[in-house]
């Protein structure tokens, strides 16, 4: 048995994969299914929304100079001529001392100025075919002009814009049928171990169900891949050499990624392409490793699943996440707040520590290892110690970044 | 025409809509898929995670009492009798001043109690078969004990949580197969009006095309249900009655919700079931409807797409999340900054004002109308002006909710 040779600290490990990292291609895709989505190009309009004058309010359209004067003690009487329904116009112009009932939406008739709102008139009982105004409007009062929403020629959404429910709306007010966004990167999940049985079998003997799986799995589409896993792959070199070669842009293999006799992975992604990362100065995830076979990023994650966790997202993740344009940064909601306890770590390693909030206060959770996936149920999140950092001490305020 | 005859405050209109929401019943779901899902019922292990007690690190299992006195300087000779490998135990029992090889969870020979770390140990090429300790170990040592991740008879996850990945990996691990999540409450869209286009035409003559459409389905999905929108509907009273019968837990109707003579849908709600509110003294999404049909909750929303955003998340968006057993509070994070300018809103009426946040300051948006989606777009977020609230001071710091 032997140890790692050298560990990298968690900065050289970052320096390496960041280095790897190109934006996978765009794909087009309907609006329907574009919601949180990486827009891949900015978004120009050609067409004017609305493409016509229209009324905001519901009431008549007038030439706005026929209600001079007009109060509820001097009513002036406007003959109705017509009515304008949204996608149904009144069709001929109109002239002073005319009106048109019209309601939001509708265009503007011909010749009309102004919307009189339907609150500023009165029914006219002694003129049948009329209406009261009893109140002035002004030029252009109550009217959304054509293009006021986009003008043609305007860009209005930005490349690499994570597209939001309103953002569908706007695209597809101005006609777009689909989208060209980038493609979800393909995520292969490489599970292994004999002692591991597949997940929805109940654990037995000296077997663990597996629970990796199910959870990187669920981390990778959180960031955004499409996510190929087929079943766990036995210990076995010709097994694992084939499922690192799957069609993918990413391969995650868990287990089997230290220095042990069992840990076949780091040694197949040497002689078959390039293991550029394998021991991290970390706690949890230490042996983990990072590499390349032909166009795919391979990571070798620990089995032990807080270890597997952690591995990810430091690596794993971001690889995913800047693969599909998203940002690198850690996909959780951080606050501040003061540890109720120190937290120490040497220097030049980096620590993950699972973290309570209780009363406001981050109590550090007492866990024995990274084989204690409850410890990251338990925990409302978790707190980085850097490699320069010796810890905190009691009462420090630390970033908590939280898992909910 | 006619206005509204009383607007309902908004705390009146939520005040009817908290009464009505229940949680709608669980379902079984594949683990594959519970990442995001609520959980219905507690889980309580019946099994221990592990099932064994195993190593923690690789090494040799010993008897501890084997290692005293070993120091580099005074190596103690262990005969190896053996290998102990994840899933493969070493199947005899082990004595005092015996060593099995052991890997990373491996389950612990019988009569061992501790795992003398390889790093502790070198090669003994004077006796073949033997191992030479080179530091104590002491008992209990690098052993993961049975029961320590999850014990047997523990409460492992709260009914009513969101399901993060690790607790898929934590469900897997005690051996189940799926979960019970609350289901996905059912929503049918009505998008109707007669000037508009469906999604994927381009916007001609005095039509528009339906921007609500795409953006209330995305916005719903993302709170939780399954979205049911087979496509526009006519503004035809037959239409609209049949589709607020849908097989649905939620019905919102987007446009004809007003009070003009081609709004249908509150005339029909009204007749066929209850319109329980009907104006809401807010801006926008003062034309806003809520009631019952059968078991169905009916929102009417205004057709102006920024008064359906607005409605959408102030009411519908509220039900779905609470129907789905989720939290009803916005669901956009939040955060205080000062305001650049001021906004100004009468007492009595609820407004939802647009902004941008420039150099760390709110600036509002100068916008006309409930029709401008676009200003939904350019906003980074909103602020909400309370019905007791005449608005903010230049300066003031204010709550911003972020739309992304």
């Amino acid at each position: 048995m032997r140890g790692f040779a050298r560990r990298h600290t968690v900065r050289e490990a970052l320096s390496w994969l960041d280095a790897q990292l190109r934006l996978v291609e765009p794909e087009d895709v309907s609006l329907r299914v574009a919601s949180g989505r990486v827009l891949a190009a900015a978004i120009v309009s050609d067409v004017d929304v609305p493409g016509f004058d229209r009324a905001t309010m519901d009431g008549y359209a007038v030439v706005a100079d026929s209600t001079e004067g007009a109060t509820p003690y001097s009513r002036v009487a406007l003959r109705v001529i017509g009515d304008a329904l949204p996608g149904s116009p009144f069709s001929r112009a109109l002239a002073r001392g005319e009106a048109v009932r019209i309601m939001t939406g509708a265009p503007m008739p011909a010749g009309s100025d102004a919307v009189l709102p339907a609150e500023s008139t009165e029914a006219n009982p002694d003129a049948p075919g009329s209406v009261a105004a009893v109140s002035t409007v002004s030029p252009g009062k109550n009217i959304g002009r054509r293009g006021e929403d986009v003008a043609a020629g305007t860009p209005v959404l930005e490349a690499g814009r994570l597209l939001r429910p309103q953002d569908l709306g706007l695209m597809s007010s101005i006609g777009l049928p689909q989208v060209s966004v980038i493609r979800k990167p393909r995520v292969r999940l490489v599970i292994t171990g004999n002692e591991v049985l597949p997940a929805g079998t109940r654990p037995h003997g000296y077997c663990i169900t597996d629970s990796n799986g199910p959870m990187l799995a669920a981390l990778a589409e959180r960031d955004g891949a499409i996510v190929d896993f087929p079943g766990l792959v036995p210990d076995e070199p010709v097994a694992i050499l084939a499922a690192l070669h799957a069609d993918a842009d990413i391969v995650i293999v868990s287990g089997g990624s230290s220095v042990g006799i069992e840990d076949l992975a780091p040694t197949l992604l040497a002689t078959h392409g390039e293991l550029a990362v394998h021991g991290i100065a970390m706690r949890p995830s230490s042996p983990t490793g990072m590499g390349r076979l032909g166009g795919r990023l391979v990571f070798l994650l620990p089995g032990n699943p807080v270890s597997a966790l952690c591995a990810y997202d430091f690596f794993a993740g971001r690889a995913i996440l800047a693969l599909g344009g998203r940002p690198k940064a850690w996909p959780y909601r951080s606050l501040r707040a003061a540890l109720a306890r120190k937290i120490s770590s040497p220097i030049g390693r980096v620590d993950y520590a699972r973290v309570r909030l209780e009363g406001g206060r981050v109590e550090p959770l007492s866990v024995s290892g990274a084989s204690v996936l409850s410890s990251t149920t338990r925990a409302d999140g978790f707190v980085i110690v850097d490699e320069d950092s010796e810890g905190f001490p009691a009462g420090a305020d630390v970033d908590v970044f939280l898992y909910a």
